[in-house]
């Protein structure tokens, strides 16, 4: 198992996506190939006394930023740490890629250098949302194209996702809306419902309404991209809200302060729960190779979690299941219209 | 002053909403109309000594409950106390409507009944969001219909609805979106974007995230009605998250116990601040006259709050401004195109 790592990209590269890196080497065995420049990789390797165990290092000569148009993955930035991520996980130099970067980039990148799968109209990103137990929320942002058919789609490698990365027998699927009746929502949503209602080989719980969403009454959240992405935002930012919150609430008085005392456990056993970095990252689910989302802001833990997570999506085979699934619907949908 | 109370619809009619109008008189001395049947009213009346000063029952011979289709309102349930207090409310026999009956309902027979103002082409509801400050969302459920030209019309309303009702004196106004950048967003959320960037009298902020809801960056928050729903009902949700999570950690032994009596008191605040019975109901805006549509679950406390809301509705003159505002745009308009 080797996991591609773009050590050049997010907001703590490349010393962090370093570390985590090596740190993911060390704890989990899995070989590392770091994409950046090598004689900055090398430098950082030596600054930080890491070892070079099982790690190897491609040279890469520019960097996609966040301000980047996603296109020049493919056109002006070709030789960028993270188009060559891609490359390599295209011509089987590995069996997954991770990357904090750009995520319209990694996107186009993903579509366009490694192709979707055959017969998925859309990619999606797969956000786990960390609440009372691991949601997956897909899309949460890759498009905000809407039609029924992406839906379903994102439903299908939904359910594949979280059974095999979580270890669910039969994942809950459940489509957000405005009301849980099957009439319920836009045109495309109530188009959407029937769709799911008929789809064989996914556990679907029907619609549910956002304040279902932090009771955790489903697996899978099946999302258009732009719904997806603001309710995955707003679940951040109600994590930061509820720490703000808490120590406004301790930090008033002497009292308070012995109040804190007295549950601080359980506060850091609620901020681990709620803690995204938990989670590593977020899975491309459409494309041909299990490619790993970080976070912009991950920090070592949150990349070692992510090259873990990568080599579960990798091992577990989902990018396979995925695959066949799409030939049988094919199949039964030709059979059907005979 | 007199507000129009539809005294048998919502989950706790009609001891809580009759209540709740009884303590509205006491609290604000405003004049209140009960619509509902003469003889259940004037029982709760006589089993809960409630004082009648002030308050005029008008009889109804049904109700419009939950499950009915909305448009019985102007059909079948003509005779129903929602039907009677807009027609009420359209004679002239009152200042405002508070109903905590079936949503469709209430918005059917509002723009059935009372109509839209002229030029608005949607009714909204604004919901307030209840976190560090009130925010209004808008549309948080009206109609899943999405026009650039609708959410404009949002944000004139919303505006001028804050600036009344909270006395802020030139409310912020943003637009939800997946992002920050006047291109992010379905086709009809960059055209709003861009609507609302040329339209006047209203600081508009540009594009919020999903994270900015709860740090409360603006004072009115524009988004279709399915989003918009969505919003509101996570917002819901992770209320009552939080306080299952707080209670959650004190449980835990007798040393979080006595923890929790050290905040016990700031908990008890926070409570109130995520409270939305404090904010009475949601205003429905573009109909040509004041109504509040309280909440389902609506106890005393909330339809009291309703009342109050819907007087200062009436009181400060929103619907006269919406009305006037649309004829100034519709002239703008007609001038630009000469």
């Amino acid at each position: 198992m080797r996991i591609i790592v773009d050590a050049m990209s997010g907001d703590n590269a490349p010393v962090e996506i370093i570390k985590g890196a090596v740190a993911a080497r060390a704890e989990y065995g899995v070989d590392i190939t770091l994409v950046g420049d090598t004689e900055i990789i090398n430098k950082v390797m030596a600054e930080n006394t890491l070892s070079d165990d099982g790690i190897k290092i491609v040279n890469s000569e520019s960097v996609i930023t966040m301000e980047d148009n996603p296109i020049c993955v493919v056109k002006s930035k070709k030789n960028s740490s993270m188009a060559i991520a891609f490359s390599l996980l295209r011509d089987g130099e590995g069996d997954a890629v991770v990357s904090a970067g750009n995520t319209g980039a990694i996107l186009t990148g993903a579509s366009l250098i490694l192709k979707k799968i055959k017969g998925i109209k859309r990619a999606a990103i797969g956000a786990i949302i960390p609440l009372d137990k691991p949601m997956l929320l897909l899309d949460s942002g890759a498009n905000t194209d809407n039609q029924p058919e992406y839906l379903q789609q994102f439903a299908i490698m939904g359910y594949i996702y979280m059974r095999n990365i979580f270890g669910i027998k039969d994942p809950k699927v459940a489509l957000i809306n405005n009301g849980s009746e099957t009439t319920k929502g836009t045109e495309a949503y109530v188009l959407a419902n029937e769709l799911l209602r008929n789809t064989e080989g996914i556990n679907f719980i029907g619609n549910i309404e956002g304040r279902d969403v932090p009771s955790g009454v489903c697996d899978v959240i099946v999302a258009d991209g732009f719904t997806g992405n603001i309710i995955l935002k707003l679940c951040e930012g109600f994590g930061s809200y509820m720490s703000r919150t808490l120590k406004n609430i301790f930090k008033q008085n002497i009292m308070t302060k012995i109040g804190a005392l007295m549950v601080m456990r359980n506060i850091k056993a609620l901020k681990k729960q709620l803690d995204h970095t938990e989670y590593g990252g977020a899975p491309l689910l459409g494309v041909s190779a299990p490619v790993i989302k970080a976070h912009g802001s991950s920090n070592a833990k949150a990349i070692k979690n992510a090259v873990h997570q990568a080599s579960v999506f990798a091992e577990t085979g989902i990018t396979q299941e995925i695959i066949k699934t799409m030939e049988k619907n094919k199949k039964q949908t030709a059979e059907a219209a005979e």
